[in-house]
């Protein structure tokens, strides 16, 4: 039987001990049952990666009056996939979060946050995914918790359109409003940062840099969050490109 | 100095010794040369993933005079990355598979192939995933290969927009031409499939079936594939949704 109040389900992709999700649970009791499946250990980069090829495992980390949660052996996508098919009762919304850094740009396509937050869209239910610009394991998420709330408060009250979700992106630091934005076109420019281990072999660190090759053009998430606002990115499951469908179709094979 | 042959970067899903991937080598063999970078182990269900929490090693399989192989420990995107990175030229082209299995619909999502496909794009050069609906080992790959063939040309002479890949999918059996798609909707009902290990410890494993939201709908690609016809969707790698944006625009936060 189903209570009154709506039953949120949480993960994230930095793990069930991780700040920003404990600072997400205090905000989300507000507006009603919290329900945690959370990775175990953190899971940065995992994108919508599912498990296959292993076993996952569940286990409760806590339980009182105001949430329940568990850790699981699997990706953020899993954790998903995990509350809504072992807990009996149909989450209502999706919050995935706070993460530990931004997922801005095309960027997103790596994210595990956002990879969780596809995951509830695709189970059909309003799902927004929440960064904050701040790698910080004890980054400071005061200012982001109000504006967590406004916006959750705001979307639930709209709604979302079928199979669209959102990236949320906060400023660390002082926050002048909020934008609906697109994501920035960039990409890295890798480095294979080159190791030996003490046998003598290679091992390499993936790392790089980000290029914008959208500077300063407004209404792109890189340029807002640079002028210290929160960006919201609808993001649409559908990767279908619709423009090219008409066009290809013009070729002969 | 570049020789004049183009270079072609391959990987896949299911790992360096997998069937379909030697088949993949064998066709593009005939339009470059080609660099092999693929996972040690099968990663299906990876997404676009990459290892940012652990090191990556890339090992040398085999070299000779048409293609030169690596087996790398990281996921199928990190594998598209190594190859732009490690090898000390650029590749022209990246081609992903021949997957072991269907990458149909919405489970794009998860597919390491297309994860590896949307990382070739991202690095600016013609990519494309392909998957034979086949997920037997030992898979009869002889007429898809002559369509890959066909494929691939028609597209290096016809070339693809920018951020846009292709998702091709290849029915097993009688093939009966190709058509361009849009992606089908759908979602799964999962199961998690309890079982218990010697020391009497619960764990789960991912199953459950794919339901189709839009059966024998003209033009989605499940519904051409179960007409014998390969489907080809194109693929944006920016996951924005415009007319989202400009809605959501109007509310008042």
């Amino acid at each position: 039987m189903k209570e009154e109040r709506p039953l949120i389900l949480i993960t994230n992709d930095d793990g069930i001990y991780a700040k920003g999700l404990r600072e997400l649970i205090d905000v989300m009791c507000l507006f009603g049952k919290v329900l945690v499946v959370a990775p175990e250990r953190a899971m940065s980069g995992m994108s919508a990666a599912v498990t296959l090829e292993n076993p996952i495992r569940v286990s409760e980390v806590e339980k009182n009056d105001n949430y329940e949660s568990y850790k699981c052996t699997g990706t953020p996508a899993d954790c998903v996939k995990a509350g809504f098919n072992l807990f009996g009762e149909r989450p209502d919304y999706v919050v995935i979060g706070i993460n530990h850094g931004p997922n801005s740009g095309t960027n997103i396509v790596y994210s595990g946050t956002m990879g969780a937050t596809m995951e509830g869209c695709l189970h059909g239910v309003v799902s927004i995914g929440f960064s904050l610009c701040d790698f910080d394991a004890d980054a400071d998420f005061s200012k982001s918790k109000v504006w967590v709330a406004r916006i959750f408060q705001k979307v639930v009250e709209k709604g979302l359109p079928e199979r669209v979700c959102l990236n949320v992106n906060i400023p660390s630091g002082e926050i002048k409003g909020v934008e609906i934005c697109r994501q920035t076109k960039g990409h890295w420019e890798e480095e294979f940062e080159k190791h030996k281990d003490p046998y003598n072999h290679d091992y390499y660190w993936l790392g790089g840099t980000f290029i914008n090759e959208e500077p300063d053009v407004s209404g792109t998430d890189l340029c807002v969050l640079e002028n210290q606002k929160i960006t919201i990115v609808p993001v649409k499951v559908d990767y279908t490109s619709l423009e090219t469908v008409d066009e290809m179709r013009k070729w002969e094979f």
